[in-house]
């Protein structure tokens, strides 16, 4: 059985160092493809590039230009590849246009030994039962929205205040998190889970899409199945630009990946 | 009157999209040469590259291999000028040795507007000449850090323990920092100051030098001259690797530069 995410990430190997995608439309967010999600599918082309290092460890995107759906072509370029790990560089694109030009540093998890020494708080959420579920937006935002459709969250329900014009102001935004399809996380899946949220200026009270410049991803752990509990916070806010950090926390409580991104600030509605 | 540090990140113009820098042997620590001196170099290469565009706005880094004083070459390629921010990449090799490729926003920082609403909070550091100066360090650590030369730092007498032995365990470092030169910091220099303060492993007991596999620095701000405040932590330390987030905060108080870097666990010395 084939996973629906699985379909969607899919590469086809056309010549050495390039692969084909088809972007699923099932995965627009207001004027683009979702950011998270492209780079899953460029994470997938490099994880079949290194056959013995199938794990993303470190991947810097660059984003260039909005992605539509459709056919794209990634192309790699291995620049070292010996020891651990090996690192590339990866652009993606639609013909001619560039849209996101990224490095990663791939490796082996599971040789990396269990010796954890976090000292990060792991979020505390209500269970999910008591979170607020994506599937509670209204068709309208979902209409814009239909990457919500591949997502089972469950907001906590502290930071969920601007669905009805009262945000909390502190720029926060958590959720536990997995896919509709039933798909466990891996660390590829990862990339996308670190920009699944919606951005965490909404709890600002900025609702609208917030483009992203730059989002680099760390990837610790394999991923225990389950529920994962995602986090989103900003502290600077500032000359029109905010980072967002994101944390996500494994069903075994492990944080297995870190990002942040520095993405400009939301326009407004309309 | 030109001061070291634009001596020593000097680049000249070899052919279009290519630059030759000669790396000076006082900026070496432990193994190598110091990374942010070189995310420096190349940060001032892509700011030659931008004339209209002088500022760095995010640079990722990924290190491939010790780099060594002496002549080296960057090669850039843009991959995007439209609009308000450039992207290009990056790549500092020696001879045939790729030591370092990196992915670059440049844009122009004074007009993004001064609208500020960070939530970070400023460190608190006790006034400099209570602090503990990089200048108390015994010789023999002096002369495996020759960069240590280049500056005036001021510890924090909270995490400066592991200099006796007694680390804090808290994961922490924070001083104030300054060039002995007297250069006023800007933005391309705080693409070095990220990476100028010992290891934060530092202050969990592992002393040694930890490698850096990735880097990516923000810059929000042109900073106000005179003291900056530099803080590192780290929260999640793991199979053998951990992130360290740096902050800089300028003597106006701002928040003028924020950091992440994965680096590989200190080798112990010796």
């Amino acid at each position: 059985m084939t996973y629906e995410f699985d379909g969607h990430i899919a590469v086809t190997c056309r010549d050495k160092g390039t692969w084909s995608a088809d972007l699923t439309p099932g995965w627009q967010v207001g004027g683009g493809v979702n950011g998270g999600y492209l780079l899953a599918v460029i994470g997938n082309a490099l994880r079949q590039t290194f056959p013995d290092k199938p794990d993303p460890i470190a991947v810097s995107a660059y984003y260039l230009s909005a992605t539509a759906p459709g056919p794209a072509t990634i192309s790699v370029d291995v620049r070292r590849d010996g020891g651990s790990v090996a690192t590339a560089a990866a652009d993606l694109r639609q013909g001619e246009d560039a849209r996101i030009t990224a490095l990663a540093t791939y490796g082996d998890l599971a040789r990396l030994g269990d010796d954890v020494r976090t000292t990060a708080e792991e979020p505390v959420l209500p269970p999910p039962d008591e979170c607020v579920a994506n599937t509670m937006a209204p068709p309208e935002v979902r209409a814009i929205a239909p990457l919500m459709d591949r997502f089972d969250m469950r907001f906590h329900p502290d930071h969920i205040g601007w669905t009805i014009g009262r945000p909390s102001g502190q720029g926060v935004l958590s959720a536990w998190f997995r896919l509709v399809d039933g798909r466990e996380p891996d660390p590829v899946s990862l990339l996308m889970v670190v920009d699944a949220l919606p951005p965490v200026t909404f709890d600002l009270g900025m609702m609208g899409w917030a483009p992203t410049l730059e989002l680099t991803a760390h990837v610790r752990a394999r991923p225990a199945p389950g529920w994962l509990k995602v986090r989103h916070a900003t502290r600077n806010m500032a000359g029109g630009m905010f980072e967002e950090d994101c944390e996500v926390w494994d069903s075994a409580g492990r944080l297995v990946a870190q990002s942040r991104q520095l993405a400009r600030q939301p326009r407004p509605v309309g």
